[in-house]
């Protein structure tokens, strides 16, 4: 594939001049237009090593207003960053609506290193590819701009570039330390990165692959190349996604045997015994470095803060993390809905325990209209995904819906109101969300059709009883992590 | 000192249970008002192995609302924590304003650690302990509650602890995978302890010394005292820090000589040639793992940002940061004003430029009045106290000031608003600070004076000439770095 690419015709210092100098003036203008719409852009500059990428990076910080570009390496990952799901290194660095993130390395380096080291066969280079198109996917349906360059070098120039003397004394340690790791290796390098090319090049992430040969020509093709993009995405007012039809969703609410209750005595019993496997199965997950992400949502009033509180009563406060989600920060706004949850996922071996989660694009922000129809009809899909990449990467995902009768919540409102340090906890909006309750109670539904999978699995939690609620929500979770840690 | 100690009464579980209800109540109580009221809480549980600072915590997060309070536990550092000044993660883990951070482990343990292990001689010893006091003042001047809490216990009781069976199977494996380390090391370790809490015993920061033996008892102490700092917190409108006095500055803008200036020639060739030196400097401070700290601050007008493209531009992007300083975003704002700041300090051997720094504080947070005076002036301090932390740690820190002449500006001002693709770089407020010229010249003088220090100097570049100022700029750069590179 590489080797029919079209050969830049050579340039001369004159020539590149001039056409720098335009270009320059037309990705200015399209960098200060891009932080007017608040779309992300991502360039990923990848290719053979001493195909110039380096090169190339200096070269667009000059053109463009290096004050709204941010350049990020990959090298080898950190212990923090090896302790999380692969992607979660990229999700840190993504950059905020309206400005330039640079990526060098990226997450076409490691697959593309196991592949020529025979470390991950066929079907695992293509999981690899197929969460690669994931990541990009939803990056893009999100309006982020994603630029895909490839620098394409011969084995001959490759030789020249990482041998010969550099003109300046000091260079890239990973490349002057290591010259001879290259050598012998530039032909399966070559075939694992088409591979990976292949399988990434979408319709909405396409790749474009320059012919690095030359520096002048080079820089002008991946200048234009950009160029293009970005007035493409300027053009279009908003990202084209129709909605998916989605099908009727079971009414799996009406299932929850709501009757069920615990009598004091045994609550008592019961809980002390699940909260004391809870403690054991805590430390034994610490041990075994796998993480615990468990979610907690449900009707206002169903006791949501009271069963997490036996949840995190159980566990040493050492070991986890509570994340409660209010509405984004400015920061998270900035960013995909998505983003404000990957940064708070803890290291592997601990609990990240979420008080509302990453659902509420497809309940609160469905019904409320805050996403549109578009967003909230794709995000069960990326729940999926995400949920996916966590379990793959050894998480211990629970998922848990209080829930309860209309009738019970309306009992419990009333009495908050007449509890004088619990009024607090009950506010006009809470009102309005009872008057919404066909809508949410279809979410719900819906929600959980979608986004109950074996991975990842949905327990509705029958809460009109409050103790029986609390007890077995202990109990599911004690029995995944026991199940997962084997 | 801690065998001096108040032993307490010990409690029966029902009278236990009767003051903890009552204290609960009142904890809550003053956790809400502490929302309202937009301080951050910082509690640290620190003592002896085997003192129940676990189980302390626990019961904290029992007693108040867990929703607002993040346990952070300080095991081993990450990498990425070994590659920032010691107190980086620290910082990174403070609660935002109105919530509480529980610190176990903390500070502390490290310098007791090393004076245990005999790695410490008493000078460093004093050392580590004065950058405590000047962390905790820090944060506390900022109006934050500083709690500070030592469980002690006995010998026997902790040998007791660390051998026994635990109630449940699994427990903390640092403690149960090694208690032979700790045999023989308590009293050396009580010795430490005693003495870097008598250093660090200040009266704004006040440690509280809990006799640990009983569990009932000291799980009252310790919520009573936390109780009592909360409400004296809130009992106050605001933390009380008289103004100091500070000297009248020098004229150092005066000195600046501004006719300086470059043909266009030398300046090719010394930009050349300094940039050459800047590219080697950065990868030989990467593999002596040093970082940069750059600053760069100046008039209007005065050209930082093109000055800055010809450091960025000499820098393989792979190694550097560029770090715009604009308007704190809202989790910003919600912290300490030099959080933001830590934040984005990058790992050793890497530089962080910084358009625009923390020395806002004293430039326009001064003069418009955005910062108190109490505020600004004690952001000296402040400052030299941070550049500190990150010089000792092997940062270099350089810091420029960019100097023109209000004739230079206004001629600059009038050719922006002339050229079409520069009129977005001048507005109505840069008319108005121009107006305030000689309030901020008082203020660069004052800052000059408070702030330069030999571990972190200021260059006052002159910067009629703009080709002067920039080979300038690189060659103070290229010394210092090549100076402290040795």
């Amino acid at each position: 594939m590489f080797d029919q690419i079209t050969t830049q015709p050579s340039l001369d210092k004159d020539s590149f001049e001039a056409r720098a100098t335009k270009l320059r003036r037309e990705l200015l203008e399209c960098q200060f237009a891009m932080v007017e719409t608040g779309y992300p852009v991502l360039i990923v500059v990848a290719g053979l090593d001493g195909a110039g990428k380096g090169v190339l990076v200096h070269r667009l910080n000059e053109w463009m207003d290096p004050r709204g570009i941010e350049t990020n390496t990959f090298w080898d990952p950190s212990d923090e960053e090896e302790e999380h799901p692969f992607f979660w290194r990229f999700w840190r660095q993504l950059p905020d609506r309206g400005r330039i993130g640079i990526f060098l390395g990226s997450w076409y380096r490691r697959p593309i290193q196991l592949r020529v080291d025979e470390e991950i066969n066929e079907s695992s280079f293509e999981t690899a590819a197929e969460r690669i198109r994931v990541f990009e996917r939803q990056l893009s349906d999100d309006g982020a701009v994603v630029i895909k360059l490839w620098l394409h070098v011969s084995e001959k120039t490759q030789r020249r570039q990482l041998e010969e003397k550099a003109p300046r004394e000091e260079q890239n340690p990973r490349i002057s330390d290591r010259p001879y790791e290259l050598r012998g290796k530039y032909e399966p390098t070559l075939r694992a990165s088409e591979e990976l090319v292949r399988r990434t090049q979408t319709l909405q992430c396409p790749w474009h692959i320059i012919d690095g040969e030359e520096r002048y020509s080079r820089e002008i093709a991946a200048g234009e190349i950009i160029l293009a993009a970005l007035r493409q995405r300027l053009q279009q007012s908003a990202p084209p996604t129709p909605p998916p039809e989605l099908p009727p969703p079971n009414d799996h609410l009406a299932a929850v045997p709501l009757h069920k209750s615990l009598k004091r005595d045994e609550y008592r019993e019961k809980l002390e015994h699940y909260q004391a496997r809870l403690q054991d199965l805590a430390w034994r997950a610490y041990r075994e470095k796998r993480s615990l992400v468990a979610l907690f949502e449900g009707w206002d009033a169903a006791g949501k803060g009271s069963a997490i509180r036996r949840v995190t009563g159980a566990i040493d406060p050492r070991l986890y993390k509570l994340v409660q989600i209010a509405a984004p920060s400015d920061e998270e706004s900035a960013h995909h809905y998505l983003w404000r949850f990957w940064r708070r996922l803890q290291r592997d071996g601990r609990a990240t325990l979420f008080d509302r989660s990453w659902y509420g694009r497809v309940l609160v922000e469905r019904v409320e209209g805050f996403a549109s129809p578009a967003e909230w009809q794709r995000a069960y899909a990326e729940i999926n995904e995400m949920e996916r990449e966590l379990s793959d990467h050894g998480a211990i995902v629970a998922k848990f819906w209080l829930h309860i009768s209309p009738e019970e919540q309306l009992a419990r409102f009333r009495a908050r109101e007449l509890e004088p340090h619990k009024q607090y906890k009950i506010t006009s909006e809470d009102w309005r969300n009872r008057d919404k309750w066909p809508a949410y109670e279809a979410a719900v539904n819906q929600m959980v059709s979608l986004t109950d999978m074996p991975n990842a699995p949905w327990y509705l939690i029958p809460g009109n009883d409050k103790r029986y609620a609390r007890v077995r929500i202990l109990k599911l979770l004690c029995r995944q992590l026991e199940e997962a840690l084997g």
